[in-house]
């Protein structure tokens, strides 16, 4: 079995996510757990993490912990600050913020990022940082742009191999919000039956976000197509999927209107259907595992902060 | 005491409030009560009616009664089916769904209106069309906008004394979701004691809705800049409220291009929060009362369909 040298974990609000790693990032071992940082009782990470990670700490006592995501935000382990912009992979390593996990052990949190936009309107990061160094080549020059879709999407600037800048779309919360709370979701079915039909839903929200009207318009025709029954009950939540996707990229566009190629960093499924929408409003894409560019990295963080060898 | 010709009933989802009214539509009587179709048990709708009517049904055995709002939905009395523009009061007047009070006497439920807008997506009105034909002035010619603020915020277009369109946007339904179930309303905090700093914070999210990115983009400022503490946490639900009404407004621009002045039908004070945020945008604004605009509706409509002399 290869000697592993880095544990890395993305420690996030509903779940965590760990990778027992080798020297050239090969996965020794992994765990995943629904034991987000909101379920952490009595705030014990440091025990619950202990427990998480079985016998890796024992095991290898000596080796690196990284963690990023919402554990190094107020509501988890340790506040870990963000850190403004521009950012490069050594601004990082510089600026983690170690925990204690025993008294003669460390874990070491990767900081979130702020910044102000053009308008003055604060955005903030935190756990994308580390999953857009690890999906970085980091021999690339010039501009290029990430989308990390999710709860809360972001889109990020890199220029030169320093991060210059990002914004968030609400576009994940906002979907979940409306389809459990909102008279849209009233109408919702499930079904696995009709994987075209739900897919053409989609398309339908995507052709709706570039239509005239708004957002908060297109909306309300969740509810009068489903109700009216011009989209399939079991395909609203798709069409409203496609709206919120549309509406993002049609807002994004406008502060990127020169684009033409993206890079998007998400779960498979997540990251196909980003695709399909970026492609639909004319961007290419290309497609990096998000699991992997975290762990990625973490190894970078790690070594650029000297905790294991180069 | 005049003598009472009508009764007029607004029954929604929440609420049901009536007007007892003379000949010349001054109010004799008033009722209001928290008894929505949602609150009515054993879908018991006669019996609820008549214990909140009182003595006004005893008084004035042969009275005519006019219902309009959600009672005439699916979830309601009974249906009364949507119908199609261009709509005037003789269409309402000859579309009248009668429900039994007793079985004597009936009450009449208003239609709500369906049309279906230039990209093929449907869009539905219930109760609205009441409080229009209350407030519009019935030798007008020419054409005339009017926005109806609330959960599902409606704009009009009545041409000719006829409503020839409307779009809906799920304003007010957002607004509430969000402040009670997403990551924005965690950071809001209650405060009756600064004024000023709140309408401070509702003209910013004017002006936010106004720049580029997007409304999910800007969504996520409410969090960024409550965090930050740019915006004071006692301003956050009104900066989110200018945000949202501010991107319903400019929306709606994208379908009204030309459009200089419109007719705000509310209560006072969120037509008066209207009426900031679309002079905020350029238009000149027309307040009109909800309430009466719907007992006027009322009337209106039962003369023209002859229950009432003219």
């Amino acid at each position: 079995m290869p000697k592993p040298v880095l544990i890395s974990a993305d420690w996030g609000t509903t779940s965590l996510r760990a990778f027992l790693l080798d020297r050239r990032g090969a996965i020794v071992d992994r765990r995943k757990a629904p034991k987000g940082i909101m379920k952490v009782s009595d705030g014990d990470f440091s025990g619950t993490f202990s427990a998480l990670m079985g016998r890796w700490l024992n095991d290898s006592p000596d080796i690196p912990v990284l963690l990023s995501g919402m554990i190094g935000s107020e509501q988890g382990w340790a506040v870990a600050p963000h850190i403004p912009l521009p950012a490069r992979l050594a601004d990082l390593a510089a600026a983690l913020h170690a925990v204690p996990i025993t008294d003669k052990k460390c874990a070491y949190i990767v900081p979130g990022l702020t910044t102000v936009g053009v308008h003055g309107v604060h955005d903030i990061i935190r756990g994308e940082e580390t999953q857009i160094v690890g999906a970085l080549d980091d021999s690339a020059t010039g501009e290029s742009v990430l989308c990390l879709p999710g709860t809360h999407s972001k889109w990020v600037t890199v220029a030169d191999g320093a991060i210059s800048g990002f914004q968030t779309s609400l576009t994940g919360e906002t979907l979940a919000i409306l389809s459990d709370n909102s008279i849209l979701g009233r109408l919702m079915e499930n079904s696995a039956t009709d994987n075209e039909k739900e897919e053409t839903a989609f398309v339908q929200g995507l052709i709706r976000a570039s239509e005239q009207g708004g957002l908060l318009h297109h909306l309300f025709g969740v509810r009068s197509q489903g109700y009216c029954r011009v989209i399939p009950r079991s395909g609203l939540r798709l069409y409203l999927a496609g709206i919120l996707i549309g509406h993002e990229i049609r807002g994004m566009r406008e502060i990127y209107p020169q684009l033409k190629s993206i890079t998007i960093i998400a779960g498979q499924e997540i990251a196909e259907r980003y695709g399909r929408a970026l492609e639909f409003f004319g961007l290419q894409t290309t497609l990096v595992d998000g699991a992997a560019a975290a762990f990625g990295g973490h190894l970078k963080i790690a070594r650029a902060a000297g905790l294991i060898r180069k």
